[in-house]
């Protein structure tokens, strides 16, 4: 399976993918980042998968036309599947349309408790003594698709934002790698019978 | 420690606190209902603990009578903490400021997702694939008080509230029957540095 990503960052998620499932269950075609400065780019380049940059400023801020140049730019490398790997940009509804049902996001919150940007605070911030994690297909709205898998993390006298970060990390790593995996080979469908439930076949 | 229960329904949760918190860490002094036909009157009875109806209908529908009713009949008999077991009434202004942050509640989600009633239900609709419980004070919002303890139950392939309940179930009545008990050795207190965040040494 052809898998394009994308990222903002450190490129963590992605080098998970890379070290993981690259080459194995699915193939990394392109990687693409809004930022210049995106540690993910240098991951990819020296696992020897192209890159691109998408920065709004270069399109004029016109979220639509730098998505429109984005999804031209992965669509003519034919990934199956769009990953979003700490991509911190909303993706317009133009680009979703031309992958339905095909892109994914790995969120550091059980949704659709703290979803958007700083998630792990808001948790902190509210109290909370369990953690987790989230893969699900991304729609139009604020990490508000549907879930393909979550897992939880219970700690209960966390309350330094970073720690849970760190804690979560793995998890992350291991949940997206597994979701792409699952995906390859079609287990991940959507429940016939219930509009948000996707079903697993583990 | 004198706890006093409030309940609505079948009191399993009553039942859970009877049976392996009243007489050790805790006595169980008074269980109220909102309803005559509250099974967890029973349960009260059969353990010899006082018990007593505060239906709306019987103060001409008027909550702050009903509950000043209750907080009298309740704070005659002298709880240092009031526990709702199932009890599904808002609890006015007036009665939580005679009971400080000394009144808890057990709610079958992971706040702060899904709060309110059918909790479960509004889960299994939205399709996440971890579940939970939550033992949290009360306020005067809903369910939307501080978090003492919470648990998750990972149960990826739920499509029925009735099963999933039926998995919690335990989880309910471990968590509230333990926060209970940490209350009652003094292992629960607010972080004086968090307005939100309950410190529990457990």
């Amino acid at each position: 399976m052809r898998v394009g990503v994308l990222a903002s960052g450190a490129g963590t998620n992605l080098q998970a993918i890379l070290d993981r499932v690259h080459g194995h269950a699915a193939e990394v075609v392109a990687v693409g980042a809004d930022r210049a400065d995106a540690q993910a780019l240098e991951r990819a380049a020296v696992a020897g998968v192209p890159t691109a940059v998408f920065a709004l400023d270069d399109h004029g801020g016109d979220r639509d036309a730098r998505d429109a140049a984005m999804g031209d730019w992965l669509a003519a490398r034919g990934p199956r599947l769009v990953v979003l790997a700490g991509y911190m940009q909303l993706l317009t509804p133009g680009f979703l349309a031309r992958f339905p049902e095909r892109v994914i996001n790995v969120h550091p919150a059980l949704l659709p408790a703290f979803p958007g940007v700083r998630a792990i605070e808001q948790a902190v911030d509210y109290g909370v003594k369990v953690f987790g994690v989230t893969v699900h297909f991304v729609d139009e709205g604020v990490d508000s698709g549907r879930i393909i898998l979550q897992r939880a993390l219970e700690l209960p006298a966390a309350t330094d934002p970073a720690e849970v970060h760190a804690a979560l990390r793995p998890l992350e790593h291991e949940l997206l790698c597994k979701a792409i995996e699952l995906i390859a080979r079609g287990a991940v469908r959507p429940d016939p019978g219930h509009p948000r439930r996707i079903l697993v076949a583990e």
